[in-house]
């Protein structure tokens, strides 16, 4: 299956085929450097196949991690690219989760103030959400995604047997993110999720995720209003993931629960649960709320949260951090 | 004056008034957060009036000179903006010559993914050439901007006052990039600076300088094309300005040298003899000859420099940088 990202000069082919990692070779432009980015979790074949395609292949491995996603890192992979001589005919592609896609394309943004960009995403969560969509960053001063830029992959290759390597909890946070796809923009792939089929269904999950959130990019490539309502479940599930350690998806999962209508949040528990998704966590809510006042997202108004009142469908909501704190107890017990 | 550069959504003012530093918050919108960089070699004031003019200024000051441009300085502004709890709606603005300029202009591109920026240039050179384009960046292992964004200002203010408080040796090293312009795109300012009229009347020089790169930048923002003639001296210029660690205007002045046809160079040597630039620098030409062969602009197909045959016209060709080399002997002798 192919879709195209509509952004007209930045638009993009986003590639979903069983067996398309092996491929990469006709479906990208290799003959020329290529710096390839993956980070140690993700297994080492899938960046040799993309490298054994290539003509002057660069692979950097990185760390596991958030800790990656850094400015040291990035200074790495730029100093990498100098010293093998890229120039603007040059690239980089990723090859894992979100880790190396995110920070692999800030790098292809800056680098010369831009090369090209591929992204090959291994992880359901990278290959339902952060592959597509142009959003690039590196986290600092503790703060995830404070520094980035909007550029977009020239080409996203998404290969399902890659899921084959994941473990049951990577999976599931990445199910996590299919779930909050489907709560914003839709209805029928919740009900694939309430019906419990969505674990055996993995390429309509990728796919019908990949479709909601393409009609948002295009609609609002630079996150100005529409785009806000992907960040569902994230504003409370960033603070989580800071405190406790969580992995991003279990967050998300957690983040989305006060979030939702009383009648959605009935519907949304079951899911959860049935996905092996955690519905509460043991922390301190204080910590975990003094970290939300700390969000990139909150502007003097407040902050910018998502609401969902109906499966398919989220709204804007502009809130003090305060009205956010309740939501936080309902799913942090100290 | 003011002109308006077209880029669409991306398009500004450019102001180049008497006294608008002193008049900039009715200009710029200064009621939020407010970044401003400068450089301890700008006049202090410069930065105090725009501070005075804003609701909540974070002025911060950085050494003088390239090494500001780092990836290092730029994670102090970035940590700086982000401790102060800058937001999306918030802004940057520089205050200074291009150090400032190209720093402020890359932290702005990269918080939270692009923020508002505003340039305030202070110097003759920064005036004429670089405040104006988009074109951010930072240094990086001895490469100059090699990485960076293309971030269009907000608005751009040139107070032609500014240039009062300019050492000659300064002020020499922005008319160089004057008449760089003057040669790819202005036959008429050209003429100007050949009756040595130029010193004399620096708002001409600035509003036609501006004029050519205005439209230059227009037909090609991203530098695919057209805009590599901007780039005219700079090839031999940035490998000058490397080794020798002259000025970049007095660099640039010695790179246009070699790339002219004989008849123009023979006119051009006057006209920067009587701007007080050199014509002639003491180096080893092989270690310039080297680090050109490190520059960023070097595809696999060579270098792409740029020609003027006739004042006013300039051409792009695709050299190998082995036919440089005399040009780099003309102007550099051991």
């Amino acid at each position: 299956m192919k879709l195209h990202m509509e952004l007209g000069a930045r638009g993009y082919d986003i590639a979903v085929e069983r067996g398309c990692l092996a491929g990469a070779g006709a479906l990208l432009r290799l003959e020329r450097r290529v710096l390839i980015v993956t980070d140690e979790g993700v297994p080492a074949q899938y960046a040799a196949a993309v490298a054994s395609a290539c003509a002057k292949p660069l692979v950097v491995t990185v760390p596991q991690g958030e800790d990656s996603k850094s400015l040291a890192t990035l200074e790495t992979l730029l100093k990498a690219m100098l010293s093998a001589g890229f120039t603007r005919g040059d690239c980089v592609c990723a090859v894992g989760g979100g880790v190396p896609g995110d920070l692999a394309g800030f790098a292809a943004a800056t680098y010369m103030r831009g090369i090209d960009f591929y992204n090959i995403p291994t992880t359901l969560l990278s290959q339902v959400d952060s592959s597509i969509g142009g959003k690039t960053a590196v986290n600092l001063g503790g703060v995830k995604n404070i520094v980035g830029a909007f550029w977009q992959p020239k080409k996203v290759l998404i290969d399902p047997d890659t899921l084959r390597t994941l473990d049951a909890r990577t999976l599931a946070c990445g199910m996590a993110e299919a779930v909050k796809t489907a709560l914003i923009g839709d209805a029928a792939l919740f009900g694939l999720f309430e019906a419990g089929r969505a674990a055996g269904e993995p390429e309509t999950v990728i796919a019908r995720s990949l479709a909601v959130k393409k009609a948002v990019v295009e609609a609002d490539e630079r996150e100005s209003g529409l785009r806000k309502t992907l960040n569902f479940g994230h504003t409370i599930g960033h603070a989580i993931e800071a405190v406790t350690g969580l992995p991003h998806g279990e967050s998300v999962a957690l983040g989305m629960l006060p979030m939702c209508a009383e009648a959605v949040r009935a519907r949304l528990l079951p899911v959860l649960e049935g996905l092996g998704l955690p519905t509460q966590v043991r922390a301190d809510p204080e910590a975990v709320y003094a970290e939300l006042l700390h969000d990139k997202k909150m502007g003097d108004g407040g902050i910018t949260a998502v609401f969902v009142e109906t499966p398919g469908q989220s709204e804007l909501r502009q809130v003090q951090p305060e009205a956010l704190r309740a939501g936080i107890e309902m799913v942090v017990k100290a």
